[in-house]
């Protein structure tokens, strides 16, 4: 699966979380980025190039700071340009998500903090674009005062970064055959053997499962 | 009280539903309308100009064709360029309505509609702008599928974007001042002595009820 994640930010050189978070993906083959800032700094979008792009992912990511409630300027230019109903059929069936960066603590947004609205309410619109496309809406990744967390916080975060850019949400399988090859990717990284064998007993757990799950499928079949 | 219509339209000039609104507020002394794209066609926002206008009215309207379900860029890049936390303080108290045209009928903006959401809540994002800056919300106007519209549905229109732009939010008093000076101005136009009549029988109730509320607050106080 290839993924494209189309970037809107003013100044991405100088912010913290987005450079962390493109650290975090270096030398992924399957992962796309596209900073729209760089490449138009006049605002001129080369609409065909943009919908070749689009047309060449199966999951497509908005990666934004939240601006006023919503993405900057660029990105909603991005879409006035690039969308178009003609494209509905054409582009149907892809997956589509959010990660946006917010300056404002997570508790405010909710019914009876300050912002009185949720991070999904305010992607509402995001939402209704995808189901408009017949694309499928990922769960938001919100993330609050980058600059406040802690190193394992940030560690978690990658993890659900990493998961939203090419974690498949179709088959159990290929969720399974995701975790085990990060979990070993991650074991060979260790060197502590103790972390060593929790991560090899987790893969082994997993498979396990799989094999089992597998099992009662051929029992289900041949009870049909 | 005045009031600020911040237009943002890429081809106003061609628009029947925005001709069309204009047209019904010529000549009103209070209201100032403003057109993003012919005043910046560069994109280039006067951020010193935008910001002394929204301090001389009391009243903003945004007033913009819904593009992927929020406004066109340009009135996000508006946003992104003129407002700013240093304001809230200076700014809060003004009122704060949208005026959005819609081509896809209304009974779509609904659970189980083919849009799945409101209109209120694509506008959420406006709405937490708003309180943000201790702004009244005015219930937003939105108009589906003008070119459809017959000419009895678009004067009752006429009428709805008058009282959105002019009609005080506050005071009992007020907004009934407004609609005997509204209905004395219609009848002024109406030449069949049965609808001056009935128009002017209108004013009598108004102004019969403005006494008696009136004099229901005495005795009130009287009791206090």
């Amino acid at each position: 699966m290839k993924t494209l994640i189309i970037i809107s930010h003013p100044d991405i050189a100088g912010s913290h979380s987005q450079q962390f978070l493109l650290e975090g993906i270096t030398r992924q083959k399957n992962i796309t980025v596209h900073h729209l800032e760089t490449l138009y700094p006049d605002g001129k979008i080369n609409i065909e190039e943009e919908r070749l792009l689009v047309e060449q992912h199966q999951r497509i990511i908005f990666q934004f700071p939240l601006y006023w409630y919503s993405s900057p300027a660029m990105l909603k230019h991005w879409q006035d340009e690039v969308l178009e109903e003609d494209l509905f059929d054409r582009w149907k069936g892809k997956d589509f998500g959010l990660v946006v960066l917010a300056g404002i603590h997570e508790r405010e947004f909710r019914a009876g903090g300050r912002e009185r609205v949720t991070m999904d309410e305010l992607m509402r619109p995001f939402q209704t674009v995808a189901n408009k496309f017949g694309w499928h809406y990922l769960p938001v990744l919100s993330i609050h005062q980058f600059n406040y967390q802690t190193e394992e916080e940030r560690k978690a975060l990658l993890v659900r970064y990493q998961q939203l850019l090419t974690l498949p949400n179709e088959s159990l399988n290929e969720r399974t055959d995701w975790f085990v090859r990060h979990l070993r990717k991650l074991s060979e990284e260790k060197t502590d053997s103790v972390q060593k064998q929790r991560l090899a007993h987790l893969v082994d757990l997993l498979l396990a499962n799989q094999e089992e799950i597998e099992d009662l499928k051929t029992t289900l079949d041949e009870l049909d």
